[in-house]
């Protein structure tokens, strides 16, 4: 049997400026997105009221959270009590893996979205991973990625019935923070909705200082 | 720096047959074995309670339940409000794919233990798949098993350091249910503690009707 080319993709929706970015060009692309969120035991829920944001205003066919507890296993600073370092400014923050990487995190979402992805027969899988950024996280880098949607394809019923191949998509994965706002401009982006802080205040302000903060006031002067 | 060769491993539990021969295989191979069970939204919990019991019994360092709901997805009698299938006896079962099939369960149940492995620097995680009982499950087949282990060594920051290699440990992959059986035996697994049955009764007595059961059943009177 032949099945139509799917048009159907899932979408990992974080709430940061990186995943609205990749939405917008997945509509761009003529997909009908489906997105997806965790609330995965991170300290705040800050970052899941802007993905609600982002994937309202940009006209999602559907948005999930998928609840798992990542703080079961411990081992970053983004599930456990452990201080969010801090810096004050992007050239501080050094090449080693940081203590926010959390294990295996990457690789959990994609499977949840390859979950949803077999049941919707959807073949595209849109992550908004970037090496310039997150150099140190074995779980953006392009090799992963490849391997990933190897094994997607034999990891499930639809991928290897083999109608159309399971792509990962990453089209973020070699820009620079600036060169995604401005990409993101251009589709039309209301940054405003989106959330990078890692630990922000209890009214959800970004705290300015971590990483994740200064990476992104980093990209908007560049931009 | 050189690490010790590590004998942790983190096993994947269901209360079944094949998961418990498996945990008794890795404690015969000497390994400080972590125990991972899951409550995924599947109809009932009785094989959770065979897990516990099973993980007490064996003596493992620790057992951690995972709690995810895949039931955000569907797609599955095992997690939807779907029939069961029942069949008279084991010829009865098809060779296509069944309704039991939980979209890339495999997939995120690995991907919860890869995560868990990584924290604990343990590089062997065991699977209790079989290729010959569940033909139709594509995230059984020794392909999926390797593109998986090839991508964790990927995914994951201490299978990039590359000390040691991260294994996915599949002992029973091509073992019928009666060597199994036998193979459990010989190590002392007490089989009365394991359930099967996707379906049982309220007080957790097996249906004796659907293809886990009949495959037990099987199994039994074979060996």
């Amino acid at each position: 049997m032949n099945y139509p080319m799917s048009k159907k993709a899932v979408i990992l929706l974080s709430g940061g400026l990186d995943s609205a970015t990749v939405l917008a060009l997945a509509k761009k692309e003529g997909y009908d997105c489906y997105a997806l969120s965790f609330a995965y035991g991170q300290r705040h829920h800050h970052e899941l009221e802007a993905a609600k944001r982002v994937a309202q205003s940009m006209g999602v066919e559907q948005h999930k959270i998928a609840h798992i507890d990542l703080r079961l296993f411990g081992g970053s600073a983004l599930t456990d009590i452990i201080d969010v370092p801090k810096a004050s400014c992007v050239e501080d923050i050094g090449s080693e893996i940081p203590i926010t990487y959390v294990p295996a995190r990457n690789t959990i979402f994609l499977s949840f979205a390859l979950a949803w992805a077999e049941v919707l027969r959807a073949y595209d899988i849109f992550i908004g991973v970037n090496i310039l950024d997150y150099s140190g996280y074995p779980d953006c880098r392009p090799n992963f990625i490849a391997a990933y949607e190897t094994m997607a394809n034999y990891a499930t019923a639809y991928g290897v019935e083999a109608q159309q191949r399971i792509r990962i998509r990453t089209p973020l994965i070699d820009k620079t923070k600036a060169e995604i706002i401005r990409l993101g401009r251009s589709l039309g982006v209301d940054y405003d909705m989106t959330l990078s802080c890692y630990d922000p205040l209890p009214n959800g302000t970004p705290c300015g200082v971590c990483h994740a903060c200064l990476l992104r006031a980093k990209g908007f002067s560049e931009a």
